[in-house]
């Protein structure tokens, strides 16, 4: 039995499908606040069916766990306390805040996710990338802001530090999740790859200021 | 051209298909907000899916719209004011409220689709029949909204007034769209069928009493 200190390569693919699957509800819910804050109908249509892609990406993950053999509920529900801590955090109050709350939440959890797959075995990742690769909000998004911070330009100062709110409500949860989760911190932090872990960070800032920067505010 | 008084056929379905179009909408809207606001995740992971029936279902109605020649999205859109109206007049206050939102609320709309769409062609009629088979949250919202009285009685006072407001919210909106789409305040009440007409709210009233009842409340 000493040998079984590191956890066997299956259960960590669980662990994140199951993060996976719990983000795609909370996903879901981003979207759909969105949505029901829009003034615009057509907006408002196209983020309703962005959401309705990301509860059929909560199926398809699901059913991957549970073809695997994985009790999918449990492993899936264990991740709901962080994600429901921030989205109430980042509670929107108004439209626009619920858009780029849309575009940059969606865009930093996505980024984790494909992060993180990449230390998992290569049909786990190549499974990952083709949900993350879901009709992501930023065509709807980019256009709607940068025209309502053109019409209002006033709006960039508190917006952006919606967006760096954003960024560090989702770093503060994803640590919560190591914690609660040790052996994804283990994946993360293990096998010499410390530097990989940085590196990884530092992608995920500069993915962040990239979107950022296509709506014409600074990080 | 004397005898063009009474709109035609086809452009009375366009517009039932419209407001169910926009109906569906709503209903994503009413239903991902329950979700939002489940505090069980299990019935969170149940109103996604059944909001995501209701984005799955305006894309069915649009292109049978589109498929008629229609055209859709201002049929559609042309009902998105009294029904905003009705979703910010009725913002539920808690988890409980919003749950007996998505049940009421979702029931009383597709009693009146249904019950308009008697009056048009049989092809259209069972179109929109079948549109509304879709899963309704009774399953979902009725034991756990029993369960949410049992545990505290004292709610009932309040839920019941809640379930008046809704319906009263509903008949209001439902004057406006009258009011802003003629013909369908002609089909409904012309062709001497104001006994129909009678008989349809009395039935409508009777089924929403009928789902406050299965709640443990009076209408």
């Amino acid at each position: 039995m000493e040998n079984q200190s590191a956890p066997p390569p299956l259960a960590m693919s669980d662990l994140l499908l199951g993060l996976l699957a719990c983000g795609e509800v909370f996903g879901f819910h981003t979207l759909a606040e969105a949505s029901v804050r829009s003034s615009d109908f057509e907006q408002r249509v196209s983020l309703m069916h962005m959401a309705g892609v990301h509860a059929q990406a909560y199926d398809t993950v699901r059913q991957r766990l549970l073809a695997g053999g994985a009790q999918a509920d449990p492993i899936i529900e264990s991740f709901a306390g962080p994600l429901e801590i921030y989205n109430q955090r980042t509670a929107p109050a108004s439209e626009l805040e619920a858009l780029v709350k849309a575009y940059v939440g969606t865009g930093i959890a996505a980024d984790f996710i494909r992060e993180v797959s990449a230390y998992l075995d290569s049909q786990t990742h190549e499974f990952v990338v083709g949900i993350l690769a879901e009709p992501q909000p930023d065509s709807v998004a980019v256009p709607q802001i940068k025209a309502a911070l053109a019409a209002d330009p006033q709006r960039a100062g508190r917006l952006a530090l919606w967006g760096r709110r954003l960024m560090g409500e989702a770093i503060s949860q994803a640590q919560r999740v190591a914690v609660t989760q040790p052996e994804l911190l283990a994946l993360l932090m293990g096998s010499d790859d410390l530097v990989g872990f940085q590196e990884m960070i530092t992608r995920m800032t500069a993915n962040h200021s990239a979107r950022m920067e296509a709506i014409g505010l600074y990080a």
